[in-house]
């Protein structure tokens, strides 16, 4: 069913296209025209670069896998689906920790939604993988799947310190995002 | 026409894609930045849920049976947009009725909107099946269509029931999101 | 360049896809539960109708009408996107006509955007033709082109008239949304 | 690696188009219905129509240079994503430079953000044609790339006298766009 894929694809890339472009929507247009009305934005600008580059990295690793899957079926499809939804948590977590700040609970709350997100791919991974049989394309091309096992335990003590120092869990966040920028070597060297 | 079945797939992809994601835009980043902000945002929150359930299934069967459908005529083209007409009310519906804690007149409208999605699901699909002709391959694949059928006298029943028991109303949504979010056996073998 | 068509067809239908979506936006969750907090969304509501409606032809009939193109040049990439230019100003006058109850000035605005769009689509139909040489599978198709002679001559007395009677203005934007709703059986006939 | 090629297309023309529909949102419905309400959206108005040809300018632009990309690879993705990045932030500058009556500073952040999305323009040409290697087809098409050399003094010229006159900052945008708005003989001779 290569149709089917097709169009997991194309309503993936749809969904991921606005996550992404909603969110600049909480950048709200000042009503003064100098710089220092620009000021208050900053932290929320910020939070969107974070967020711009984890749904870049998504779409991208996405992207790789999806390409190593010969054909959906209804259960890769259900699992797409539930990793869509945590995504678009996404803009309203952003949004959040952006306009209080970086302060706890929000920080808390979007390294949550991160967790979710990351056990959502995960999951969909492993219904492809089980799908693809024993000599599976995609189980040999994560390999050790090592970012993908360090992530959520990363994840898990940036919401377990973001009560105390939420700026050490959000330095996690951006640590976790330069791990996974770099594409995976096992998968790229399969799809080029 | 192969080309008009395309464009109908990426279209509605476009639209769902979309409808499903501005409905997060109705959670509203909260001022404060304690847990407790976030509390009147919990009806919201699960009315969303709901609709993500709701139209990722429609977003599933439509993708299947338009798999089944080998041509597109102007017939379908209306008939799929006089669906996404429905479908685009639930963001409205969704918000509403997360606004107001499940109350009487918005659990009514909800179900409504749904029981006309329903309709023209089924009306698309009669179209389609008439199309096909005799040896309509929707059509065995449908076969009983007791989902089909079931649906809109549970979405009767819930509006009726809405005056009363909003809480049972809602209910019975859920059960009907329940009965369609396990995948067609028989579609589902047609179509892999 | 099947490609570049592929890629106008795709960019059209998101670009189309999001403006009739995003026009739900101004159907506004009202603050109370009663149904008597609807009754001032009913005119945004029907000029929801309308446009969704008129934009639903755009699309039929765009892609009935990129369907007959073999391949896209640079004058007919930029007169599509000079189509979706008129066309992504109708949410707006969509909402304020239906928000001032059809009052006279968006009652004209409403019209003066049909007409350019109207306008815009047939310089994108005439490009197509005139890339296609003498023997223009479109013209064929095409034909006397009736309706696309009609219409800019009733929005412009529609436009005339909004200034005295908004209502009778308003009779004749769905007046023409009727006559376009029926698919043209000359394209029909050579697409499918 | 087609496939990759594809959803790069994908994405990109759906970022690109909610891109371009999300500036309309900034035209926000007046409460009056006279024309006078209107009057001062005009300068939203007329941002919104030269963000809205930059923004048709590099889809038409980028729909060439990628149909001269046979394959993508990993840092294509990240090169074209980090384009998508820049060009996302122009509904925000759009907004406050519409809003503030093209003021000095708006002006400013309006041109920074186009000159970093030409940066980004520049490098994803240049990471392609190196992904070609000695006989690249894009250098090839490309040839001096006078535009794309002028453009980048243009911007950094109108950015240094917005603090004096913001209107000749804003008649060099216009320039700009001109300049670009003809499509580019070489590229054109090429995928035609």
């Amino acid at each position: 069913m290569k149709m089917g894929k097709n169009r997991l694809e194309a309503f993936s890339d749809g969904v991921l296209a606005i996550i992404i472009t909603i969110m600049v929507l909480e950048l709200k247009v000042p009503h003064g025209d100098c710089w220092d009305d620009l000021l208050p934005l900053l932290p929320v600008f910020l939070s969107y670069v974070l967020s711009f580059v984890y749904l870049a990295i998504y779409w991208n690793n996405h992207h790789h896998m999806i390409h190593l899957c010969q054909r959906a079926n209804g259960s890769i499809l259900w699992a797409n689906l539930h990793l869509l939804f945590w995504l678009s948590l996404i803009p309203f977590t952003t949004g959040w920790m952006g306009e209080n700040h970086f302060s706890a609970a929000p920080c808390l709350l979007y390294g949550l939604v991160l967790f979710f997100a990351g056990a959502a791919y995960w999951l969909l991974q492993h219904t492809i993988i089980k799908s693809q049989g024993a000599d599976s394309v995609l189980k040999h091309a994560v390999g050790s799947d090592w970012k993908g096992r360090l992530s959520p335990i990363l994840y898990l003590v940036a919401i377990g310190v973001s009560f105390y120092w939420p700026a050490v869990s959000l330095g996690m966040y951006v640590l976790v995002a330069l791990i996974w920028i770099i594409p995976d070597p096992r998968i790229e060297r399969v799809t080029c």
